[in-house]
Order: C-alpha cells, then structure tokens, then sequence
C-alpha cells in the first residue's frame, strides 16, 4: 500500500508491506487525517525526541533509524476484522479511536512507532475494542478532529474551571483553539485569548473567545481587570475579608516555546494556575521566586483519558464544537511534504488533514 | 531598646528607638524569636531579594539601605494596648500571631521591614485583632515554632493528601521537618524522607518519616515500589483497568537550590505532585518534557493561612506535634550574628531560637 514514511528528516511517499489483522485488531481504510504539529517535530528532531523520551519514561518505541508513518488525529473505515472477532462494529463503519494499539506487551501508538503505520498511509491497524463508531453523519475531516479537540479537552478538565475563575490562552494554534472551544462548550466565560497572527486571532473568535489581544500591541495580561480577577494577594486577601469571591486566574499555556513560562510566571496573577499544554522540547529556564510568591499552580498536562476522547467526539456531532473553520486544507499523500511546509505560516493555515483516496 | 539590626550585610547589635503602641496595635516583650533560613539569606542577597519582590508584586516594603530587624517566628508577652484597645486579652498574657501587621495602606511585615522591628528585638508592635493565647502551658520557645511549623502545614494542605498517595520529602531542614510533621499529625502515610545528613535524617525518623534515604548511597525514588506507588503510565493505566487503587506520588521539595526540580522532575513518577516549598531565589533550568511526559502538577507555596496558622498552635499544644527536638539552641541578642553563622551546619544545628530576655 502506499504511505508517506519519514526517515532523516525527509517524508517520501511509497509502497510498504500490506497490514494484516491479528486478534483484536481491525484493518481499516484512512479516510481523513490530520497534520499536528508534533509531526512537525518529530520530522526534523526525532533523535532528540526519542532521546526525552526514553529519560522520561526509560524506553520509546521509536528507533530514527527506521521508517515512521505518522498520523495520530484521523478517521477510518472498517474493511476486515481479525481472527475471533466480535464484529460488533461491521466491515464499512466509519470509526475513530485514541491512536494507540494493544499489543502483547502492552500498548503501542498508531502513527509515532516503526510497526504500526498512522493515517499518512492507505490503511492501519486499530485495536477493535477501542473503536468509537462516527455518529450524526459527521464528515471524515469533522471526525477526525476528534483527536486534537480532545487535547483541549483534556487541558481544560485539567484545570480549576469549577472555581470562580476566568481563563487566558496563550497561542491560538491547534492546541490553543481546542482549548477555547472545549472551554466555551461547557457554557465557560470569561475567555480572552492572544496570538501574533490576525488570522489566529479570527479563528479564536469563531471558537468563542470573549476578548482576543495581540501581544505585539497590548499585555494579554492587561484583560485580567476586565475579566474581573484581582491580580495582586493583597487585593485578594482584602476581598475575601470583605465577603466577596475572588476569580481565580487560568492560564493555558499553549505555544511551548523556551522562555514563555518564565515570562508568564511573572506576569500572572496572584494564585494563577498554568495549564502547560504547549509541548516545550527544550531545556527552559525559570524564576521559581515568581512561583512562589504568587504560588503558582504549574500543571503539564498531554493527551486525554478514554472519556475525554469519547466526550470530545460527542461534543463535535452535537453540535458543541464546530471544528470546520480549524481545517484549512486538504491534500492526498503526494501533498504530504509540502503541507508539512505549508503549516509553517500562521497567516494561511491551521489544520491540513491527509486524505489518502485524494490523487 | 535593644535589637540586633542588619544593614549592609551585618548584623549589629544596637540600641534603637522605643515602640509606641497605635490604634488596634499592642506592644509586647519578645519572649523567643527562632532564626529561619530566609534571614540569613535575606541578611546577605537583601538587594537581590527586593529586587524580585518588585518583579513579582510590583512592589516591596524594604529599603535595603536603611536598617532591617529580622525575627518572624515568635513567641511575646503583652506589655500594653495601644488607644481604643478591647483588651480581650490582657498585659501579661503569652501570645503568638502570623507576622503581619495592619496599617493604613494595608498590610505590613513584622521583621522583614523597615518600620515594624521583629523578634531580635526586646519589645514589637502586633495587630490586636491577630494574637492568639499561647495555650496549655507550651513553653515560650515552643509556642515560638508556631509559625516555621505553620509552613509546613500549609504545603500539606496545597497537596493532594487526600487521594491513595504516598510521600517523598526531599530535604530535612526546617520546612522539610516540618511538612513530615504535619503529614504525621493528620495520620499520614507512608513518608519517605532523604537528606544527606545523618543528624537531619535522625531528626526526620523522630518527626515521624517512615523510611529515611541518604541520597548519597541510593535514589529517594527507589523507594516508591515500597511505598505502593506505581511509577510508569502503562503500570498505573493498567492497573486502573484491573480496578486497582493507583496511588500517587507526592513530593516535597524543601531544599530551594537550582538544579533540583529538574533532577526531580525527571526522576519523577508519572502522575507525581511535586510541591515546591523549597525557596530558590535564583534562576532555574527545567526540562519542560519531562512535566509533559509525567502530567506532573508543580504546585509552589508560601506562608500560610490564618486557619493553618491557628491549627498548628492547636496541633503543638495538644501534642500532635512535637517541635522540642528541633530546637537546637539558645542564645541572647548578642550571639545571634554568630548564630547565623552557626545554622551554616546542619550537623549540629536546626533551629536556634533568640531570647532576648538572655544574657
């Protein structure tokens, strides 16, 4: 079949070896897919990538030497199942799952492994059981931005939103839109958002944010007044004295970029929480002074549980989350290299799914 | 008066102007005043010190340049009520509040200020309104650790205590002992807790540590597999899916030293709660992969509130907690410069209160 396979740093589209079911799994037919910017990454710096991640966790299941499908955010057709399934969800249904596949040692992720290929390749394999069946003849692109919905999602049920409180979210890629929308469709307010981009910024707006800033004009900081949270302990304390509720200020930190932190450590609010859901690959340097004297909560989230994912996906087919504007493009596997360029401009782009039938 | 001034990085002892109680205000003879870490930092980096309080808050109610009496762990005997005093609690009554002081701008420090003089001093001005009784017949030096006590309280309140967790304390100094005792006090467990000193590990076993590491002969997170913790993803995911309790890892970071948070964050459970007590007044480089890998919640604290406060007085005089034997030392306003140089050895020393009633 053919697939985009990155290896050294380049994404070249060829023929690798046809899947084959085994028990429990199912083989499907990728239909939409998108690009995340941790594609992105892994592209140019995957040794390093894989480096963290085996001090993190002490193993990774990726070796750069060999060839990597990526796409972990899609939408699939069913066409076999496995030896002893349960068939519970017929050849034809149009699926998505969590990216990831049970294997006898335990887990392995669809889309960043040298064994199971992702959405940039004609077919993959899925775990059965994990399969969610598309509702509401939502299209293969709405579907498929299951999975990067469901990262905001995660961020915001992460956070301090059942406290008075009100939320700023630093950069509005992928990530950051996600947050904002998951935010607004639990009915949250107020949301002030902020992006360098115009375009960015237009896009926050249709996904509910009360107030958007550009950085480059005015302290994203500056909006904490308007949105009703004291910043300073002392005004805090002097209002909790008085009898009145004192909102709590949410950061969702959503570029992860060395230096950010510190930059909005010091200028957060008095018992600020950070939601860190920008994903950093470089060392940062910090001022834990500021953390400490505003006691700051500084809470690194990724991913999302097997019911975020699910709720996620509800929310889109009801409706909640309108993910349409987040998808700018649309290329088959040939256009794969060159979307991959693409997404390096704000201005233009936001989402560019893979579709693999596409010529 | 007598009172032992820092300025310039000195500590002198000095006559200095008397007290005149106002308005809401007491005067009272200091009974026994303990040394905490922060004013020998504060006596040599007080610039430095400043300068981030301004960066942080926006302001800071010391001049470097002028004189600073140092002392906000205390212990005092009311001596006289300022005008329109209630006098609910009379002349001669032993007292201890939190070291703030009401004034018309708002709040003021008491020893760490220009203007109000702390517990190297003979005599203080106190808000009225804030004294609590010392109660049961704690003795002044006991009644004195009220407030490095309360620290530790307030870091166990902002953890996750009360889900299946278990913890590490990392550092034995003052704060460290006292988060294990206030871990201990509310029936917790298990602690593990690892300093490189043989006398401070010996002091965390008589505060109550389950286990006791020297960091210098093995990892304080071999420990958590005894401890119940479970320290993978994939070890807690699957044992959640086998209806398991997960417990998760809580640390306490009581040192303040760079370099540490990124060690610890590495070393890390996934899940953990690092709580960061630990004052690093300088900056500090972390490895933000390492947070978003784990999910790790980095929750950084300061002081306490005035129901912790009052709570761990209550926690002293009914014997939940015992402060005797981290009084190391005694001495009168004329050995205290020498007693910050002292506190330098954490072999022989860890709290050393001053009397200035003594000789």
């Amino acid at each position: 079949m053919r697939a985009v396979v990155a290896l050294g740093g380049k994404l070249t589209c060829e023929e690798i070896p046809e899947l084959e079911p085994k028990a429990g799994e199912v083989l499907v037919k990728t239909l939409s897919c998108g690009i995340c910017g941790s594609d992105l990454h892994a592209l140019h710096h995957l040794d390093h990538m894989v480096d963290l991640s085996k001090r993190a966790t002490g193993s990774s299941n990726m070796d750069p030497k060999r060839g990597i499908v990526f796409g972990h955010e899609f939408s699939a057709e069913i066409l076999d199942h496995g030896p002893g399934s349960a068939k519970t969800l017929k050849a034809g249904t149009r699926v998505v799952t969590m990216p990831i596949i049970a294997v006898p040692s335990g887990m392995d992720t669809v889309g960043y492994s040298n064994t199971y290929p992702g959405g940039f390749a004609e077919r993959m394999l899925l775990t059965e059981a994990m399969l969610l069946a598309v509702p509401n003849g939502l299209s293969d692109q709405q579907a498929a931005m299951t999975e990067p919905f469901a990262v905001g999602a995660h961020a915001v049920a992460k956070a301090a939103i059942d406290e008075p409180s009100a939320a700023l979210v630093i950069g509005c890629g992928p990530v950051g839109l996600a947050v904002i929308a998951s935010l607004k469709a639990r009915g949250y307010g107020p949301v002030t958002a902020a992006d360098f981009s115009p375009a960015r910024r237009k896009m926050a707006e249709r996904m509910g944010a009360d107030i958007v800033v550009d950085p480059a004009v005015e302290s994203p900081h500056s909006k904490w007044a308007e949105m009703g949270v004291l910043t300073t302990g002392m005004e805090q304390t002097f209002s909790l004295m008085a009898g009145q509720t004192v909102k709590r200020a949410i950061i969702f930190e959503c570029v992860g970029v060395p230096g950010l932190l510190a930059k909005l450590m010091e200028a957060a609010p008095n018992n600020a929480q950070i939601i860190v859901a920008g994903v950093c690959m470089e060392p940062d340097t910090i001022e834990p002074f500021m953390g400490i004297t505003k006691q700051i909560d500084l809470r690194f989230v990724l991913g999302y549980t097997p019911d975020e994912f699910a709720r996620t996906l509800n929310d889109i087919a009801e409706g909640r989350i309108d993910v349409a504007p987040v998808i700018t493009d649309a290329v088959g596997l040939s256009g794969v290299a060159d979307a991959f360029k693409r997404l390096g401009d704000p201005e233009s782009q936001v989402k560019i799914v893979v579709e693999p039938g596409r010529a």
